[in-house]
């Protein structure tokens, strides 16, 4: 079969390999599609960063050279002994998340926080290839309403909707989103599916703020307005409920301080390259918090999908499929250039 | 009556200016004993920073010149009409807060985050002076176990005390102070007051640490030993349960953010200058959280003067009291040059 083999800092092969085979409490699934993740542009441009070079990781026993591919939907081919409720045929999402099980983390629910947490595409041989193998865990059945296109959105929209919910919002607040990436407009979805009306995404490039508000968004230009003004005037100085960065660069930080409520939280769902200048006197006199988010549990999984079900997602006008022949010059290039969002690889193409 | 009034930067006067009178619900309080904060220092050597230089405060109307002070004790004198609960002779705390009462941080309980909060001694001829006169909604009793000495500490007590609250730790918790300044030290007490036994306090000062230690605190130098890698060891790479920075160094952030477990926060209870380079991807991994924090409620009162009335409290070692006449070159220059940690001034010597 053929599978994107990463070897290390700038060398993805197409290969052929062999199919994996299945073990008992496995599953094997077809892959229909493999989003590409700012994760595997940083693994391929300033990497190896997750993926382990030669320890083999705690819980795959898996190093490098492995199939990347984290983000991704599929059919179920086969299933290993001692598997239940997943069947051939079963139309799939994949939650690739490897925990220990018995770690402090694990054992209060919060398994993404485990202290040995591996990924399906980063620690195992991973979605970008045209068959792979998961333990039961991490199926997630998808609804026939669900095209497979949008199955291999879950994960990445699952990281927004964890750190929605970490925003302690309701259908009556209203909230901030800085940066109109993908995992930005994850969370304008997710809190549109938690019934919020009264949402801003802030966003500095034009070709970004027409994407969102092409799905209905309302958006404010950076550069152009002063947010935390209009937020103060319009709130009655009150400020927001919840902020999001999911822009990960400084001017968002500081403006997002600026902008909750006092005992109010900013999300911070961002991959930082380095520290930041953070004006933490913003936090301090008006009791605001910044909160951390990573990943996603099976909570989020199934909330998404729910909401995916329901109509809540559209990828209309910002996610496209390209052929695994173009993963290179079609996927990472472009999209490290921005001049794409969001790139699916159909492994078949 | 002889008072410490404040003209702006670098201009505090030991005055003789008449006794403040009463009105309705106003209260006249004889002070025995006044703390000077950091904030004064910062009044006098970079200010005025939170008192009006002409601007009549909503609250107050008053504007400068005023009386500084707004950490004191004292005996009450004469009360007001309409003063219920408060009589001559009571020995009394002054909550130094001037709210609104109608925005959304007073009626949700939060007056310390009041839209147009204000300040006895700041915004207000306050406790730097023989004679103060307050609104009874300022007044605390002491009981008689609690020398009016303790009493003029009850306010940074205070807001240490709320911090530690922000910190939501149990008794089994455990917990690491950054700083062992007043409110290192008032952070110390009150998360003892709270039952936890296992505290470090974080202090490169030699002379703080001894006087922390002094009073039974465990201590670390990190000068002399890796923090973040002591108490991964120690806590099985758990992390503790809450930190507190109360040095409001970059240094100290860093650390905090390393040592704190899943999903703890990092409670940030000092005055920064200017924007610190903090590691947010420290948050994110492990979704941590700044919380920050400032003043109290009367809630805090209450629970300080509490544990104050069981003996939680001691100022063997750290805590002097100064006659008013040295009140700059016995007080502030002392204080500023890092020579005296907590000093009182005695209004009447």
């Amino acid at each position: 079969m053929r599978a994107a083999m990463y070897y290390g800092n700038h060398k993805l092969e197409i290969e052929d390999i062999p199919e994996p085979t299945l073990s008992a409490g496995q599953v094997k699934v077809r892959v229909s599609r493999n989003g590409i993740c700012g994760t595997d542009l940083h693994e391929y441009y300033d990497g190896p960063i997750f993926i382990p070079p030669d320890q083999p990781h705690p819980l795959t026993g898996k190093s490098m050279p492995l199939v990347i591919g984290h983000e991704f939907s599929g059919v179920v081919t086969e299933v290993g002994p001692g598997v239940t409720d997943v069947n051939e045929r079963d139309r799939v999402a994949i939650e690739p998340i490897y925990r220990c099980g018995h770690c402090r983390p694990c054992k209060t629910g919060r398994y993404n926080l485990c202290n040995s947490v591996g990924f399906h595409g980063l620690m195992a041989d991973g979605g970008m290839a045209e068959y792979t193998v998961v333990p039961q865990d991490q199926i997630h059945q998808l609804p026939n309403s669900i095209p497979l296109e949008m199955g291999a959105l879950v994960e990445p929209m699952s990281v927004a909707y964890h750190a929605a919910i970490l925003g302690e919002v309701n259908d009556q607040s209203q909230a901030l989103i800085y940066g109109a990436g993908p995992i930005g407009i994850g969370l304008w979805f997710a809190l549109r599916g938690m019934g919020l009306t009264e949402i801003d995404v802030v966003e500095p490039s034009p070709t970004r703020r027409n994407a969102i508000e092409a799905l209905g968004a309302r958006t404010l230009d950076p550069t152009g307005v002063d947010v935390p003004e209009l937020i103060a005037d319009r709130t009655d100085g009150n400020g927001v409920d919840a902020a999001f960065d999911a822009a990960g660069v400084a001017p968002a930080i500081e403006s997002a301080l600026e902008c909750i409520g006092e005992r109010r939280p900013l999300i911070s769902v961002a991959i930082y390259d380095k520290p930041l200048s953070t004006p933490l006197i913003n936090l301090v006199l008006r009791e605001r918090r910044i909160q951390g988010t990573i990943c996603y549990t099976g909570d989020d999984y199934r909330a998404v999908i729910a909401l995916m079900a329901q109509g809540h997602y559209d990828t209309t006008g910002w996610v496209e499929t390209i052929p695994m022949s173009g993963v290179l010059e079609q996927g990472f290039e472009e999209l490290r250039a921005g001049r794409k969002m969001k790139l699916l690889v159909d492994p078949t193409a």
